[in-house]
């Protein structure tokens, strides 16, 4: 989530991959922790109740927790009970970086360099970031798919983005040379996929016809302005586009899974910068300027493509009705990279086994 | 659906047992194909896109196909790909006759004769007809069984149809004798069942008493106008009632399965005319009496029946739990001539296995 | 449901256990029947006809039946059909008393006592009571489980009731012994669990702390007023707090199931009287006062919790994952009372096997 969503004092409750996670600042560092409480499951986010720094006190019964590593430190309704100091919460690796909150949710220990799972300069120290996030319905790997798809960017014609803004972008990118038209990157930490799209292995179609007659009169419409040249996509879930919306600047996007059928579209934008004053600057025009332009006006065609893809790709049988062709080619080198790259399925199994044993033995005997 | 419904420019998506259909009229013709693009499988409807007469583009990619045939003819985005003119939408027959647009969804090729799937002088050149359509919320078996059930009038008995049009129908028709009292044609292309309730195997009760005390003040209201005096239900899904509402005048429905539990009901009035302008002046008396009249305001007790039947006839084990009566002999021979001339279960099975083993093989070569 | 609720002349359709039942007064009696037609399995509820007292007219076909015994006495539409007489709906035991309506749809003829299954002293003849019944959005076990929770009075440490009455509820009652702290009836009809919190095997809270430090400045609120010294939870699903919200007054709470994840939560307040004038001003009383700060301000916190509960609890592996602590004795005694006295799963097969039988009789031949 955006570090500006979670404030000083704040405490929220997200989900990431289906898991109901809880964040909450405590000297000046974000936590995360299971956002169910040990005893009766709730959540502490419905009625967050904080009575000391770093603590979360259940609301139901009192059950008190240091945030930071998780541990059952007191039973305000029961001081002294047996179980205080005994048990403790989930806890989740958590950076705040650059704007952004990034938990790590596989079962990876110690997780790996945040490096590997961003896309490239993202972590810059001299990167100014600015942006939005918004729940999309629909399952994040369509969302992956939607971001570096070469000839989708028909759906952004007649943004004002483009028509306004003196851009020179295609109606779409027929790739003309496999070898040259995609780079896979799995030789490093971070995995992922790029489409020159600048490169001569790339025809941009600026003249749109149908069976031969021209069609739509656009391509006067067109600027000056190259962009876009190159499309990249990093596992798991980071888009970067270099200079997008305009030379200079780097366009990022994260699908974050949610759960099935939704995810969390985190969209930044990127300039580097000499000085926080710059960053400053920088921040306010995103703000003022590429914010309706860029992240909703233009951005909003691909949420309305995701959702319409979302309904076709729920079915268990789309992934044998679809018809790939010649400029899906990306999208194949994508999948490729992930069935070969992911981590596995996580472990969901019953953690508190254990625990409950103890229950057993407890209404057995008349006094712990 | 109805040809008013659909102008002449018009495209639409709708459903039909289950599939999703795209309908678009072009050169004078009614077409539909599939409703989902062979590509990456949005729906054409969600953002209809047409740069040509007879031909859909797809607002995604620019997947643009001829209607008639469903062939792929060109890619916008990324013209002289292979694929282009090598793939097809499935297409469905569709003739529009009397002011309704009929797509034949089955498995059969060529399609049985419209004549066959249709009540009688429905398509005739001299009827001329004007209705409605709406959506209701039950299974369309339900609704079939709604429409000829000769004892649930007795939900009608209020309606200011009735009420005021000097009408003469009864509480209900107790069928004394089981041999003059119900039809069976299974002889001939059109299979059904007729109902006719004016014959002396029916007995109306315009008396309506409980226990053998009369109860309401009905009898005095009933009118002089015989109508309804028989009622046809027609394979697939046709009823038939004359005359109604008027003398002189046919009551057509059609209940059109959208889904299992969805159906459209499609209502028509009929009358002989002898030329156009008897034909006009009919339709404006259906738009302006007889819609609020018959097909709103009686036929909406129909519409309340439906979507409660559904309540209990959607568990699996209604079909047992009921209990059928005397009454019924019109709903058991309907069931019968149903169980014995359905079409079948229709083949659902991937079609596009092979294409997807081209994308196997694409995924291994540089360039295609 | 509430008598008060079901008018002189009234019918109402309600849910119990997942079971649709049909409740109608008749000669001064409450009735319960199937809310279902045997027909065609309406729901009588969805718009009740009665042309005589004790009968009810399905509004489809106009099937009657005597409510009393469920038996079909006439059909409107059909008068003199063969079916007439010869069939019944289920009917349901009912006993009025008290204000409530009470229904039993467990298998056992006769039904037990209604004593066995209300708590002490409900049924009472100088018992007046008042109250209200909604609708809560939890599976009723947790209800239960949450009505007689020690330690979760913590939420109600701010409500108006608790602050504004000079009462003296703690932040929670420590159970420092077992063998005192919780007693289990189960040898009389009526089975149940108590927690005498008045007594010392119990300490209150009343200076709540986090780690040592106290936190709040509720110690000085706390009234003068001990109540709730004693917590009844009564098999199936009864409530007895004593005494509450003021002393001479009982507070019962009864969780009625409506399906797994509903149950009804009537709350009643009691208090001895001498004659009907005290009753009808006690009545007027709770309305003005307790219903505002007892059964809704206090109680909606209540509420609150087994909605979140529930989110909790509905999961499979819910019962493997709680944490269940020395507070949770009493919860612990009561699960161990249900898993041995509960009655048993109750019968739901197709009781009309034998019915349909005659349909396939009836459709072989010509005339009954």
């Amino acid at each position: 989530m955006l570090s500006k969503d979670l404030g000083p004092e704040g405490a929220r409750g997200v989900m990431v991959c289906g898991e109901k996670i809880f964040l909450m600042r405590a000297f000046g560092r974000v936590n995360a922790v299971q956002d169910r409480c040990l005893h009766r499951g709730v959540r502490f986010s419905a009625r967050p109740e904080c009575f000391a720094e770093g603590r979360i006190t259940c609301w139901l019964h009192g059950f008190t927790y240091d945030v930071a590593d998780g541990k059952l430190v007191d039973i305000i309704a029961a001081p002294g009970a047996g179980l205080i100091g005994k048990d403790n919460l989930k806890t989740y690796p958590v950076q705040e970086r650059n704007g952004l909150i990034f938990v790590f949710v596989g079962d990876m220990d110690p997780p790996p360099p945040l490096d590997d799972d961003t896309p490239p300069t993202y972590l810059d120290e001299d990167m100014a970031t600015e942006g939005i996030a918004r729940v999309v319905n629909s399952n994040w790997r369509v969302a992956c798919e939607n971001g570096n798809d070469a000839t989708h960017i028909w759906i952004h014609r007649e943004s004002p983005l483009i028509v306004g803004g003196d851009i020179a972008l295609p109606a779409g990118f027929f790739i003309i040379n496999y070898e040259d038209g995609v780079e896979v990157i799995e030789d490093t930490g971070r995995k992922g996929v790029i489409s020159p799209h600048g490169r001569e292995s790339h025809l941009p179609c600026f003249e749109p016809k149908v069976e031969g007659t021209p069609i739509l009169d656009i391509a006067g419409k067109y600027g000056t302005k190259r962009v876009a040249t190159t499309v990249e996509l990093w596992m798991p879930c980071g888009l970067r586009v270099t200079d997008f919306p305009q030379p200079g600047m780097t366009h990022f996007e994260f699908y974050t899974p949610i759960d099935e059928t939704r995810h969390l579209y985190v969209q930044m934008l990127g300039r580097k910068v000499a000085n926080e004053q710059e960053a400053k600057r920088f921040r306010m025009e995103v703000q003022a300027l590429w914010e309706p332009l860029d992240l909703r006006g233009f951005n909003d065609e691909d949420i309305f493509a995701r959702e319409h893809l979302q309904e076709f790709y729920q079915d268990d049988d789309a992934w044998l009705n679809e018809q790939l062709f010649q400029g899906d080619v990306v999208t194949l080198r994508w999948r490729t990279v992930c069935s070969r790259w992911n981590r596995g399925i996580q472990w969901r199994g019953p953690r508190r086994l254990d625990a409950h044993a103890d229950v057993a033995r407890l209404s057995t005997v008349s006094q712990e």
